[in-house]
């Protein structure tokens, strides 16, 4: 697909997020301030990449479309960007990542310890900045999101280069450290406005959903994809042995043979020269990135679906083509 | 000292925490549950080690000592362990710490990935517990903690083995890093309770200053303890190249030749066999670990002083004591 294609779909958003996302910018500058220089140096590196924000783009997005009349939805986005921001610190800690959106990531430059202890100042800045809101409804379900992301997390360890991690293991990994946060940052604002609990419903499982597309997307393209559009490279998972759809899909449906190369490679660690290209060799035999691809689009359209309650508005469609962004992107 | 005395110290107020600190251990065993295996492996592994949990055991006295009728304070004081218990993890991870209460780290049995991941779970789950109690002056208190905690460790990491580090700027940091969660503990009953500022005030102050003496003593015990009974190495912070009163002292008072010997040691790293002996010995010329005890009694003042404007009682005498087990513990 093509980019102009790609930025029409986030286009609505943007324009209807656009005022919100200036104030939530100012209020990340500020709260990412500290006495200790490390923290806003270390802080801003990753803010300043050129992240889409799309999850803090979501709870705007909510708030209007349920016609929230407060302000308390720019802290609650920002507090949720922060958590966002804090699980990537720890996440390329814990992956040993060089790179991330094609910089180096905060570890390679300030170390590992700097990102583990950075991480948890925004973590707890987000929960400041949700306690200045006041709304309990809105710390219970990002609180939530907090455990359940780090579980998440740990599940996803704990799977790490067991090939015989199934399709619906892989779903809740994955369901727990990124779907999580899509779900909060949507649910967060009728919870905020108070609106009927069927609403909120709606928005957590629209969020939910669309958060298992872009995870989906997010790993077919690392064999797929395009390196440098992408900001990281093809294959970093392949390279660090991550279980993800398509080599569960190719581990299963592929022979002895191919299961003794992704053992080999995957559980053992072992890659040669050439392996990453037999990879995706095999998940192009086995139609393992298609297959992927067609799971992201289920779930985009139980997203769209779960957004069929509320009536047309130019909100709701923003949110519908945010779906097509996600699972369209290719990077 | 005598261990009799040390534990005379600490008896009055384990008799009145007792039977609440029975329903906390309930709680903590709880909620350190997943249906992710190595998470309540690691979480129990530390759990179980034999802290004193003495951090919940301000909070449960406080509300004693307010007179609290509720029963939130078991929950609060949950979530003030289980934030106790993240940092510790953190802070293992951060320091290379191989040992803990004299058995290996959780990050040399199950890694610092997973170390990092736990300590954000249980993260999450002190703050989901504080969610329950669903009193926003608390939650105000305890994210204002965790943002100050991680800020501590910030700055500790960016004074590390920086000989020039003031005293002033040495408070800063145990301020932060251990005083800041003595002083919530000790601050939420209160606040819990809808008790009159200067109660909260006061409680507050008495736990910073209670924090700061318990740190003092933690680092001056680094050189003149009994390793056995810490259950951690005599040593540790001086091959970790840590910046603590006692050297930072040592340092002030030294000749130019002591100077070349800190440099050399906490600055290069460079430590040879009998390094650690002469590091004592500087510090006994300089009377540098008799400073910092009267530093740690001087703040055990204040912390006493601090809880005057309360009635005599036996919550209040059991508080007193406290004090005296932190300054004159010996492990």
């Amino acid at each position: 697909m093509e980019e102009a294609r790609e930025s029409a779909d986030l286009q609505s958003l943007l324009d209807i997020v656009a005022e919100d996302m200036q104030a939530i910018n100012r209020i990340i500058l500020d709260k990412a301030v500290s006495d200790v220089e490390m923290i806003p140096e270390l802080a801003h590196h990753l803010i300043d990449s050129g992240g889409k924000r799309l999850r803090p783009m979501l709870t705007i997005a909510a708030a209007k479309l349920v016609r929230y009349g407060g302000t308390g939805h720019i802290r609650v986005a920002s507090a949720v960007e922060f958590m966002h921001t804090a699980t990537l610190l720890h996440d390329d800690v814990v992956d040993e990542s060089a790179t991330r959106r094609g910089r180096k990531t905060a570890r390679m430059i300030w170390g590992n310890q700097a990102s583990v202890l950075v991480g948890d100042f925004l973590l707890g800045q987000a929960f400041r900045m949700l306690v200045e809101v006041g709304s309990l409804p809105v710390l219970k379900i990002m609180s939530n999101a907090a455990a359940t992301i780090a579980e998440g997390e740990v599940m996803q360890l704990a799977a790490a280069k067991n090939t015989a991690t199934t399709e619906d293991e892989y779903l809740a990994i994955i369901n727990a450290k990124t779907a999580a946060l899509f779900s909060a940052a949507a649910e967060v604002s009728p919870a905020l406005a108070k609106q009927p609990a069927e609403e909120q419903s709606a928005l957590k499982s629209y969020g939910k959903n669309l958060g298992l597309a872009f995870q989906l997307v997010d790993d077919a393209l690392d064999y797929a994809g395009d390196s440098a559009r992408l900001g990281k490279s093809t294959g970093d998972d392949f390279r660090e042995g991550k279980i993800t759809l398509p080599v569960i899909l190719s581990f299963r449906r592929g022979s002895t043979e191919e299961r003794a190369f992704w053992n080999r490679t995957i559980v053992e660690g072992e890659i040669k020269d050439g392996d990453l290209e037999h990879a995706i060799a095999l998940m192009k035999r086995h139609k393992a990135i298609e297959a992927t691809m067609d799971r992201a689009r289920s779930y985009g359209a139980i997203a769209r679906d779960a957004l069929a309650i509320f009536p047309d508005s130019r909100e709701k469609a923003s949110l519908e083509k945010v779906i097509s962004f996600c699972v369209n992107r290719n990077h």
